[in-house]
């Protein structure tokens, strides 16, 4: 409630600023006996990580992540073996440019956080953002981490889908090439198109919003809850969450508006093992917020990146008109660096639903 | 967190099956000196009310609302003061038909969340689809009703802007014709075109989706949280809870994946009463999760009607291959009779983060 | 948090007046599949209702308990089914007098909380107490009746074991007794004792205090959590809610204040089955919060009733000093009504521990 | 939920083991604004520190805590001003013997939770009792040192006042005295009675229960809640998830179980300055389970510490039956070191209902 904190019985609160000594995160409800390696989380980490291409902020950071709680080293010396007591993750912030933020103290930037900031709480740390920068949401990533393993069989993997104008061809859906380019794209032909465009906006000193689509494999059937537990709901919320998202779908989402009942059913028949199977995903795994089995799949919209090379008309602490142009190092597409983030908080909530339907030992897993 | 409670500080929990005996709701945290009539109340759920035209479900329930405790009697015999303990409201159910439920026992409908009780529950109340009905909902428009008089100066109103592939043009949006039509629509140059399309779906005994569009005005300033306690993560929650909603979007929504900064940036002024104005307002209403002041815009999708007259392949619960057909009273468009209830559930969270704010006494209002 | 709600996954909201239409509960969580008759519940509430003894509050309410929602009626057409959606319990007031409450609306019962209610919320339903009476726990006690059932094989038992400062002679106790005094006392010999010294108190119009023991016997061993989720902590919690409890304690309680470690351990050994086996109990069943197996055993404190013939001073809300003296219908030593709502209490913190440890389904059980 | 968080709108999570690399806190809630040095939340673990008299256990820990986020250094470069943001600490453990372990790694200590640790969790870290070490109560000190500055005026201040059968006499209550000795004693003439007594328990390996006893001035009039948020109910359920606590009570505690309703009642007169005042305080300053402004008073049992050089019977973890016998540094009196500790807890629970009652930005303080 008190807002730093998400989820039920697999629970993640998070904690740090941009430019304090650490950020960090407490996961409770990891259920015991749950393996994993430093190496693993950190290699999530590792993909929201800024500087690593010409598309991102050029910020540097290593965002390592130690483990500070809740776990015993295997016999390896490697694996980490959750006993089932909170796990404490804190990276340390090394890249702490030190500057002058007098002028960003006081100045409003548009479509940042900072003039509700100082409406609500009168105070603010400024510097880099403070708490409303994207650099918490490593927290959520290395969180996300931990969530993946409690699910036996899950698969969480993101894609971007559109940077601007600019979707992808559906058709050509490759998981294996979502990697191996600098947008997370999943179609190759896009890549080539988005290189020019972002380049173009990268070189203004602009930026553009993107969509990123999140598919859920092995998403146990019968998990979530129907009216306010849905595990579509809380797919929304954890998505609503994250910086810069403006809009969440499931399946259709927006596309089921415009459909007729025909189209949008699910049909079902008994598959060849005797076992009930789907023959569409119309629904996105989800019927009356419990999982059907089938993958589930979220989308949501990251608007453009608020600081731009553009002066904006703005106002200051002070009640003064003023001109705000955010320089420094930002990325022209903030949606990139959004798809590990979104594979994260999908799996917290998948997560956290398996625990509360299996209790919070996790016992049946 | 058992799933049938929404809001921390302003808690609505509701109850009741579709052909049960009642359903209801207990409204706990609405602060002590909040006054209502009954007519008040029954007014929000006389808009929801089945059967006001042919464009909706047959089925005709009066909707008769109780309030059971929580407040006491002006003098004047009718307005209802708060005491501050809990608001139990109940509706009784009338129009249950006593007709032969063995066939829809068994069979999964496409769509619906039979098959997803089942797995889940292993026993599901199948009359009228139960607890999945969007009967519930009528708990859900009773207790907006109240979260309405929470918040000083604040309106929420809603308006049905697309069918199908038929959008409204935005320019003519007109507030003053939304109750005047049979689809809360602000376009009255969409009502004849909507009226024929859904004739036709109607006939054909199909259905079709549609987009609602919610606008909140006098939401004061400061209130909402950042991170895990957005304003706009909690709207689209609350959204998404609803019956059929597979997406949902604030202020330009996934329309801000397609644009840059400089033209998503709500640009600052100081107002000729010396107070901050935004010169547009993108955002909806919202940065950083905290609302500007500026109205709070959310939409979400709703999916066609599950129930249709067409077959559609299915099975039942022994694990048998059945085709499907719905008869019976449906909404040819439930987005229609989603308008009072998005309406309600916005007005819900607004009234839930107003209390964070404020304190569960609300005594700075 | 907004204070009529407690459990996590077997969650209890409660709502009414002493003399409004009604009260009520509404029970989310309890797993589907779970069956009882509405006999069972009715006769827990019959042990708690009013008039059954000259010990008692000579009030007459029947306290027929009506189910409104969460159950489907078995082919036997008596036993009710739960599907895992929320159940609404109702029970009408009749027996509310109408009279002149005009003297009591405005000046403040010593040890009552109709002061603090003015101080808190500035307006108080004065009319029997309104939400402050105990008339509330009508609704505690169906919910446990529901409670009971979601463990298998759980008994949580209750008995009267001091009144002023007469206590029981533990050698004797006796659980088959405790149902055939009006006591609930455990102790037969006590109860010439108590007979006497409550009469005295009865007549006098004044009114003594009184300790319960609850013992639950059958809790699985492991459930429970520790650090801020204690099967205890829930325990004292549930009991401190209870009207007038000014204390609680578990096991040797605050006699293990006064031993040492010696006396205190509770030995283990092998039992003859393979199974281990405790030598002792002093630790009431639970360990770091945890379940051990052995009966959990918690005792309460309940202070006199505040209702008094003898004029006490106070003021009222005028700013007035005022003399009070309360007539009407009163119990003598409300620890004897009190004996079946901290069963209800103990059992439903159990219900809500066994399903954070099996899952909201419950299905391990 | 997930059982390492208290506290609605003042959130405290802790994290850690007794011999990991740090434990701490994450404290989300703290309004903005607050301001307090590192020094006065040093202060407060100090007063609960290991190894400051023979009576206490000798294992050095300095305890040396540090502030991750959530505040922005004022202009002295010492004080600390809240932003509102999560206040992150953390303590290193520097004192970790490296010692062999594999004998307590699968004996149960009795009275320890390492048999119902296992018998939930199935693993557990072992070393220095774990997660279940009272070394986590360390985190909630420096929880309870926010805590104190949240509420203006509040004084939260706990002495001993029991240890084994040798209870203070309350009419040589000095709390001036309290820092002075060894025992946390208000009573000066108690002092060398338990050091004779102690020091025989100490030699002899054994230890003893005591009684603490906390006093808050200070708390608003109004806060707290009626039903299920009670003031006196979040006492005790703070106060009962601290190690070994067996018994909490409110004011006259179980010794309003022994008295009348004449003695128990609390008159009320207009004071002087034209204020409500009590004559007396036997309510413990809580009422309905709201705040009466008097003083609020709660005790606590704790047992004897279940670490004694005595040999008791056991199992172990592979089913075997053994006498352990536990050797180390230990406390002879637990509840020597839970005088600051139960301090912290009723400082948290207030400010929780402060803010509650206030809102989250407490702006009405």
């Amino acid at each position: 409630m008190s807002h730093n904190t998400f989820g039920h019985l697999f629970r993640v609160t998070t904690w740090g600023e941009s430019h304090g000594p650490a950020l960090g995160c407490v996961v409770d409800g990891c259920p015991p006996g749950i393996r994993f390696t430093l190496a693993e989380i950190q290699a999530w980490l590792d993909k929201r990580k800024p500087g690593q291409s010409r598309f991102v902020t050029q910020r540097r950071e290593d965002d390592l992540v130690r483990v500070l709680s809740g776990v015993m080293l295997d016999d390896d010396g490697e694996t980490m073996i959750a006993t089932g007591t909170p796990i404490s993750m804190m990276i340390e912030n090394t890249d702490q440019r030190s500057k002058d933020y007098s002028e960003i103290a006081k100045r409003y930037r548009p479509g940042h956080a900072d003039y509700t900031y100082d409406l609500k709480y009168g105070i603010r740390d400024y510097r880099g953002g403070g708490r409303s920068s994207a650099r918490e949401t490593a927290a959520r990533v290395a969180a996300g981490g931990i969530a993946r393993k409690v699910v036996p069989g899950l698969t969480v993997r993101a894609a971007l889908v559109q940077i601007g104008k600019h979707r992808i061809n559906r058709t050509n859906w490759d998981w294996s090439v979502v990697d191996t380019n600098p947008f997370f794209a999943p179609d190759p032909e896009i890549v080539p198109v988005w290189e020019e465009y972002l380049d173009g906006i990268r070189k203004a000193g602009s930026s553009v919003g993107a969509v990123v689509e999140v598919v859920a494999e092995g998403v146990p059937a019968g998990i979530g809850a129907p009216i306010y537990g849905k595990l579509d709901q809380d797919i929304a919320a954890n998505l609503m969450s994250i910086n810069a998202v403006k809009g969440v779908e499931i399946g259709n989402g927006f596309g089921a508006a415009e459909i007729t009942g025909e189209e949008n059913a699910d049909e079902m028949r008994i598959g060849p093992d005797g076992r009930p199977i789907f023959l569409s995903n119309h629904a996105g795994g989800i019927l009356g917020g419990i999982a059907t089995g089938q993958p589930v799949i979220a989308r949501f919209a990251i608007k453009p990146t608020s600081s731009i090379l553009t002066e904006r008309r703005s106002i200051d602490s002070d009640g003064n008109e003023v001109d705000v142009r955010t320089k420094g190092r930002h990325d022209p597409c903030v949606g990139i660096r959004a798809v590990p983030i979104g594979e994260a908080m999908v799996a917290c909530a998948i997560a956290d639903h398996y625990l509360r339907d299996r209790g919070q030992t996790g016992r049946l897993a």
